[in-house]
């Protein structure tokens, strides 16, 4: 008897163990950063204010030891960002409302970098979505939809990316980068519950897009959008856990994002 | 022989299988958000500029759906923020440079609470320090200490929370809040080996401190300090894991951070 206790507590413990050291030791998984710097290079929507920074204070100062301190300024909506679903959707969520239970959870990657390396307009479909599920089964609830479209390959050249490099209102007319189709939006929303969707351009819907269809079915499900997302490429397309913390603005509709995710 | 391998194996399946389920199901565990909120009424340093905020567009458009956007503006140190280290160390971490495994650990949560309450000018000690290793255990490497001196209940009245509600240089030196002595931020650079500091204060030298030693003390090496952290009380002393993550600031000696942490 006690050799078969042993035999089954002595096992079970180490595993336990093991596997308790998994959840501490976070610091010690492979974390993949999802988020670009932001700088006055950083891209914002044609019509929008740039990235601005400003050296206050740097270098040895007059008591003795380095002090170094700046400002910035910034639209919401540039550069690796949050938009909370009250940016298309009265009455839903602003940024500092999204639990947090909401920014956390399963990454299911996408890819349709094939389709739309031969098409910039090309949009995400239902298929794409069917596609990832019979390789690797049903998105899980609370998933965070991560749509690689490759066009990370060209930040931070504006015309490679957006399809135009001119600013200014004209120039929103001009865009053409890949993004996800209103019936891939509408079926995720319907069939399946997903927490958030992130993409690596500028935009969830596309950069040809004039009314915004995808957002405005996701946001007003209360489902947050992440964009200008990097190194989408170097996550598996199942099993990463991600982590997207935007900055806490009150009653804002998005902001400055820093989302990463370990596997 | 049969029976013995599955007397083995099957808990150790069920163990495993369990234990996978922890990990994955991160967004069930209990979050406590650490920050506060970015208005118009977020405490900054005296002299600084505080956080503006500005609506660019809020309601229905010409093209029939609602569209809500902003702006913002603010110097890096206010609010609830990271120092890097490079804010008082030549050379050290930008914002952008720090280590995402550096800015992911486990709490060690300190309440000097009860000594800061009689005394606006306490400076956390070794023993203080000393006195929760005596209870938990040695500080684990990769440590995130966070300083509970209870003045998160002023927030975000400046007379309680500061010592001075008055703006401009002078008010600087008119502050009286608790934070970490120099002795204890060197002893756990030598002594111990942490990724960060974070407090419920405006600084992690106390508001009378005029050369900011524990500061230059901790940033030389590379730790990173959070300030003016928030919910601290809702913490267990031990056992907690944080997540950090700042808004990317390319060459940034700090900035927005978003600082949360589940159990």
């Amino acid at each position: 008897m006690h050799r078969r206790f042993f035999l089954v507590a002595i096992p079970v413990l180490l595993t336990f163990a093991s596997c308790h050291m998994v959840e501490k030791d976070l610091s010690k998984r492979t974390w993949v950063d999802l988020s670009y710097a932001f700088s006055p290079e950083t891209i914002y929507w044609p019509n929008a204010a740039g990235f601005e920074f400003k050296v206050d204070s740097k270098g040895m100062n007059e008591n003795g030891y380095w002090y170094e301190a700046n400002s910035f300024a910034a639209a919401e909506h540039g550069g690796t960002h949050l938009d909370a679903p009250v940016h298309f959707a009265e009455g839903a969520w602003t940024s500092d409302a999204i639990p947090i239970e909401k920014l956390v959870g399963p990454a299911v990657v996408v890819d349709i970098s094939e389709k739309a390396s031969g098409n910039r307009d090309y949009q995400m479909r239902v298929v794409d979505l069917q596609d990832w599920e019979a390789r690797h089964g049903k998105i899980p609830v609370g998933a965070i939809i991560l749509v690689r479209t490759g066009f990370g390959r060209f930040w931070p050249d504006r015309e490679g990316y957006l399809g135009s490099a001119e600013l200014g209102q004209a120039a929103t007319l001009k865009l053409h980068f890949p993004g996800v189709h209103p019936s891939a939006a509408t079926w995720l929303v319907e069939e399946r519950d997903i927490d958030a969707i992130g993409i690596d351009t500028a935009s969830i819907d596309h950069g040809a897009s004039r009314l915004f269809h995808s957002h405005r079915v996701l946001y007003k499900a209360n489902i947050s959008g992440f964009e200008n997302l990097a190194n989408l490429d170097q996550l598996p397309a199942k099993g990463a856990t991600v982590i997207a913390l935007p900055m806490k603005i009150k009653d804002g509709s998005g902001g400055p994002l820093r989302i990463v995710a370990f596997y």
